[in-house]
């Protein structure tokens, strides 16, 4: 059977991005995953060594990509690595705002480094955001401002002379609360059928790698959930 | 002469910066100044140390904030550090992104945790974002990321629980260009009727320092100019 497609998953070990590598794998496609633990499940694993600052692990990414790819192009980069920290601006806010830009902001700006250079031409690169920062965050300052600087690269690649090939796409898909085991385990009495399902998200995302229902170029998509139903709504 | 009240300047040194500490001086203010090098002028100066990492810097300007107000209140905190570098997804992203974040977000961040814990009840902090970054911007990716965050604080800072003193404002002014000698430099052949001056700027933080014509709380005020009138627009 030929090869469906190439993606990466930069986060392939974490919740969500592992269900990405199981659905992409089942439906024939090759795929890398970037994470700092191997995911036995993809094709290739490109481990980020946190002892390096951004730009070594940038370089060293990169050339791990492009030995990987020895000159094929992907279909597709999706990005859902990430975490959360809570926090105001009485405490920890210097500190839990350097982990987010870490662990939010680093990740897209790499994954955008790897679409510009590895992308096909009408390829798709993913950004995870997050509805809450469409508005301020009082009470996750850090976190919010992470994710709005996410939102802003993701309006700047969908736009002429971003440095993106011809044709490609640039989406933001921003969660409210996505159906992970962590999340059932920190909040055991919330209302599950208002959590987004990871099998849902990444159906939307072989969706696009394969070229179909592909949003407007830029979209942030909200994925809001009632009674176990999802709809994706442009913000 | 009583002192008519105390304020800081973050970038005290830079043109605008400088301009900021001649103005609070000449209405009798306290000023102290946070930047790389000392601005004689300033009653106090606080040097930021590039070899310290961002959370050593907080600590330490904090402290030293903390010694020099001995337990005073500030009317006002105005940012006005920053810096500028172009670039789109294809080159030098990374690093240009980490270059503004260190620029614009880290002093940003700093000057919210000092309205935090030395703000008087309805002191002001105001921060600089930039008109270009409310849409997207290809060509610029990382300021716009940095500027987009820049904003996304303002909000948070102006809303309920965010940490600031009760009935603090949080405001960013978004300039377009402003008449600086470096700006006069690089770009020789510009209109620089449409720059906005030094003095307009530095007297806007006069007022609100002054408690007046403060606008909205989370305000992100465009400073647009035509034929040298400059005029405040809310985004």
């Amino acid at each position: 059977m030929a090869q469906a497609g190439r993606v990466i998953i930069y986060g392939g070990r974490g919740a969500l991005g592992a269900k990405c590598v199981s659905q992409f794998k089942a439906n024939n496609f090759w795929v890398g995953s970037i994470d700092m633990a191997e995911n036995p499940e993809a094709d290739v694993n490109i481990l980020v060594k946190k002892d390096e600052n951004l730009q070594q692990q940038e370089s060293s990414i990169l050339d791990s990509v492009n030995s990987a790819l020895n000159g094929s192009k992907l279909d597709g980069i999706f990005c859902v690595a990430g975490g959360w920290a809570g926090g105001n601006a009485a405490k920890d806010l210097v500190k839990n705002a350097e982990l987010m830009w870490q662990q939010s902001v680093c990740s897209s700006l790499i994954s955008a480094s790897i679409a510009a250079k590895h992308l096909k031409d009408g390829g798709v690169v993913q950004l995870t955001g997050a509805k809450a920062a469409l508005e301020g965050t009082p009470g996750m300052i850090g976190y919010g401002m992470a994710k709005a600087a996410v939102h802003h690269l993701t309006k700047s690649l969908s736009l002429k002379d971003s440095g993106l090939p011809e044709g490609a796409y640039a989406v933001a898909v921003l969660p409210i609360t996505l159906d992970t085991p962590m999340n059932r385990k920190w909040m055991p009495k919330a209302d599950f059928s208002s959590w987004t399902s990871l099998e849902f998200v990444s159906q939307l995302f072989l969706d696009w790698a394969s070229g179909k229902n592909l949003p407007e170029n830029g979209s942030l998509l909200q994925l809001v959930t009632k009674n176990n139903q999802t709809e994706v709504v442009p913000s």
